[in-house]
């Protein structure tokens, strides 16, 4: 399971313990993100991976003399003590015992701790230096990284090409988009935004490009100005011909050199004494915050300037979406028709079940990339949340098993995910009650009504209720929001038991996926996107629903007649005719049949 | 309406002005509360009413040269104009237009505005401070309340007497407490914590008092140190000669003017430093953390060391309050009986009704107070959330009609607080609808089954769905944490939407009160109190649910029966199966064959 030879991490971090002596440092930090703190990272970024061969999409080392140690949260327990050399480094649980307790306990007083402030938030930050300021040690932010000093034949950071995302898509021109953000700058008082999520970016100059895996990213910091106009800080390569038409006036591309200079100015030319800028606390560094400050600015830690109108999808982004998931639905339902035929046989294998998955999608108008790594669980992967099919753990689907799949696909004029659960053969009674449960939770989230100002965390408990009505529960969010050809994970609402203020706004995409998980047995999970919309019920609140984007068969033998209301009943039986009317029409007559079984009334019997 | 004649007023504020002047300060703030930052304060502290005439029990008074001020909020918006001379003040609403903006718009550069840094926690000043700040101005502690140095004819502080609270009420025998708490104090690295909520020094010490209105408070200050010993700050005249044995060796008792020494001596005569003090964030106040630092302590702001413990009630206190519970029904349910024949006469006033209501409480054995202000609400009434009758506002409770009343009483064992809603006449069809609607969420949360680890928040919507069905919803919080013999309104948790990450455990006491109110015509709310509890359902996970203490008939007449889900209606009926069995014991033979009509099975048919 470990792919980084001993002698060569234990190379490497000899190059790096010799850097801190060069340096006077104690030791250094390093986390998993880039810049950006995104959830994907270039390889060229990928300096935790090349440090101490845990691959995880989050954690973090630190690197002393002495000790080295790796921090990764409860879903990477069992990889990070794969992958790591742990005669080199030890493994923490990143929660439970956190960097700055383990700092406050090892480092020694007088010791200076270097970390890079291009990869920490200052929220990231602060518990660091706690820990080490209890210590009697300090953090020290150095100029370059130190793993960059020593990595030879680090990639290069990515140059792939930025491209105008069409008006058709985007729904909405940038030059409107500017020009409604700069209003609202000025209302609060602010001299400027920095905008240091690529996604925003991305939204804001209706531009896509493809920096990173599965997700369209221009990797790029931007500065929004109070007069409307748009600094861009990227790297010339990556810009078309064309871009330049795009952009129009309003936007002054500069390179990424550029960036710390410019945040300087905007205190140091700003006409009024301090200049209030506004950061992303979620994605903004230490470094950019340092940089605005020693330009004399206040910087305010708040939300992306762009994060909630990204949010809330214009009618044009709504359509464009409804498309994708039409087309996605039919791919789906085409994969479903030819897997409920292969799967019986048992010769199947996860890998080649997610490959032929993507065949069918790859079809499809518009299709660039799927919107992440697909899960493929059979039987016993299927309990674990996070899993990525490799051949040395994958499974064959096999009768009286449950196969989970959780995919999803970027188009032009949409993002998807989607998860089904699909009973090979006989579920058990147990399977199907826990299934049931599951559905009734995702039921619950799709008929819910709410006032306007409800956050998706007062929605979380209608998704669990009917399993803690059991003693059942899973351990992760209901919903997440979802990007308009973009992040798969877009903030910044979400549908979770963790406290969220944002309210649910029309337009806003999220999905709907309770699940239930038995260890070492069988994983469940009914994952539909869902849009926000104003409904009227006839009371006295300007109230909200969800209209579901999703289009694709729920297992009808895995569900559990007896348990389900008749409110239920009738959701679940119009549900699956709006998929088969939606999707029939797309379809090859083979899978048409199919997919009129697969959805006919629920009391007319269960199974296929 | 204006109780406080306009020359009286416009005299205090006069006096105030010249103070400030004397002062060289450009302006002084005035909040309602007290040192303590509590919810009832003595008439000594009850600055904010005496120099504005606004009575509300939340609000903050700002006095220019030139301008001044009084911020309320929701509840108080029409009392505050109503009681406020508008020519002298104006009014604003404390949420949407904070004083702290206030300030940034009306300061002026250079000005120094007074505060007391008794009144203000550390987390309440900031605001004020930074829109301060941003008009140029800047705040100043001042040594002594300017509204003291003019205000003659103040009262004194209370100095009621303090007495010991029973074993066979408390549960657990102080040093117990203070063991407990001394090691969790070690363990975490405190060197001692302060106790500012004086409900929390009531439960470490196990004393009572009486110092503020309906909650049994000894007003004081108290440091747990970690050798387990306490001080006390307190008035001497409170305490009786029995209290020092009742407190032992472990409590050393000084005088309030100890207390500023005693803080900054924390910090001088530790042996390790800095010392760590833990403090209560809600009620610490700025003067205090002033101390601490003044002697070279560190200051935590957390939460008050006794509020989880407190909250989760001993099998003592639990046997004590479902005793007191028993009473308080016996004597809800002999008013009711009585209300059903007086009220249809349509001659009974709110304050005579309420008033016979604590008629049928004193009698009962351990009784001593009212735990509130009690609520009788007539027809529009009662959809004022917060309403207090007084002979002014007052209105006769007549035929088709609902009445709610709000009400709870402080025994020995335990404190209680109940409303329900009564149909006098026919109830019309929309009543029926809102009250059945009321009681869904009510008994969604009595029903309710969760997982350890969750918050009061999780399960607020429970309460409300079947509101935002019909597009309707309240607003004000599903529960409230309630005290043992203490306050009637105690945390740290509750059953809210705003986010709160306590999570509830076994003995915690909390209000299920889910209402509806139409302004105008009529309130409805339906409130028992409920106990945490472990639970066995056979599942996975340990899972907790809740005890109902209140016995008490809910209305009959206003139940449409329709709506009840066959789970509900048998709640319901196996509620009032155990109210009648617990209740009848306790009374005369017409309130007991009342309230064998009143309880018995709601498909018999609806209403009395």
């Amino acid at each position: 399971m470990n792919d980084n030879p001993i002698s060569q991490t234990a190379g490497r971090l000899a190059l790096l313990r010799a850097e801190l002596t060069r340096g006077g440092l104690a030791g250094f930090i390093q986390p998993r993100g880039d810049e950006h703190q995104g959830e994907y990272v270039p390889p060229y970024a990928e300096r935790l991976a090349w440090l101490t061969g845990f691959t995880g999409s989050a954690g973090l080392a630190i690197v002393l003399q002495s000790r080295a140690v790796v921090f990764a949260d409860g879903r990477y327990t069992l990889q990070v003590r794969a992958q790591v050399d742990t005669a080199l480094f030890e493994t923490r649980h990143l929660v439970d015992e956190p960097p700055g307790e383990w700092l406050a306990a090892n480092a020694a007083k007088g010791d200076r701790i270097g970390f890079d402030p291009r990869l920490h938030t200052p929220d990231g930050i602060v518990r660091l230096r706690q820990g080490a300021e209890r210590a009697g040690a300090g953090l020290v932010a150095v100029e370059r990284n130190l793993i960059d000093a020593v990595w030879s034949g680090q990639p290069r950071p990515p140059v792939a090409p930025v491209v105008p995302h069409p008006l058709a898509f985007a729904g909405r021109s940038a030059a409107d988009k500017r020009a409604d953000l700069t209003d609202r700058l000025a209302k609060q008082g602010y001299k400027a935004a920095i905008i240091s999520d690529p996604s925003s970016i991305a939204w804001l100059l209706n531009i896509r490009g493809a920096d990173v895996p599965h997700t369209p990213l221009p990797l790029s910091f931007a500065i929004l100005n109070d007069d409307g106009t748009v600094d861009l800080f990227i790297d010339p390569r990556k810009l078309g011909s064309g871009l330049g038409e795009h952009f129009g006036n309003g936007v002054r591309v500069a390179a990424p050199e550029a960036f710390g200079p410019a945040l300087a100015d905007l205190g140091r030319k700003s006409d009024v004494a301090p200049a209030k800028i506004l950061t992303d606390s979620a994605t903004v560094s230490v470094w950019v915050v340092s940089q605005l400050e020693a330009g004399g600015s206040t910087v305010v830690r708040g939300t992306c300037i762009c994060a909630l109108p990204k949010a809330c999808k214009n009618e044009g982004e709504l359509e464009g979406t409804r498309a994708a998931h039409r087309r996605d639905g039919a791919a789906l339902t085409r994969y479903l028709c030819w897997l409920s035929a292969e799967a019986p046989k048992g010769t199947l294998g996860e890998i080649a079940s997610s490959d032929r998955l993507l065949e069918f999608r790859r079809g499809g108008e518009h299709f660039r990339d799927t919107s992440f790594d697909t899960i493929s669980g059979a039987g016993p992967n299927g309990a674990i949340v996070h899993y990525r099919a490799t051949p040395a753990t994958e499974r064959r689907i096999e009768p009286d098993m449950l196969y989970l799949v959780d995919s999803g696909a970027q188009y032009l004029d949409g993002t998807t995910d989607v998860t089904r659960t699909i009973a090979v053969g006989t579920p058990t009674g147990e399977q199907r009650d826990r299934f049931t449960r599951v559905l009734k939770g995702h039921i619950a989230v799709a008929l819910a009504r709410f006032p306007k100002g409800t956050s998706g965390s007062q929605l979380d408990t209608l998704a669990r209720a009917s399993l803690w009505e059991a003693g059942l529960d899973y351990d992760h969010g209901t919903g997440h929001g979802v990007g308009s050809y973009l992040s798969v994970h877009e903030g910044p609402h979400r549908i979770s038991k963790i406290p969220n203020t944002v309210a649910l706004e029309p337009g806003m995409i999220v999905s709907n996926e309770p699940g239930y998980y038995k260890t070492g047995e069988y994983g469940i999970r009914i994952e539909n996107l869902v849009t926000v919309r104003e409904i009227d019920v006839g009371g006295e609140r300007p109230m909200l629903g969800f209209e579901t984007l999703t289009h694709a068969p729920i297992d009808r033998a895995l569900i559990d007649l007896g348990l389900l209301s008749p409110r239920e009943i009738s959701w679940l039986d119009a549900y699956h005719s709006r998929v088969r009317e939606t999707l029939t029409p797309l379809l090859d007559a083979a899978a048409a049949a199919w997919l009129a079984r697969a959805t006919r009334p629920i009391q007319d019997g269960p199974g296929y």
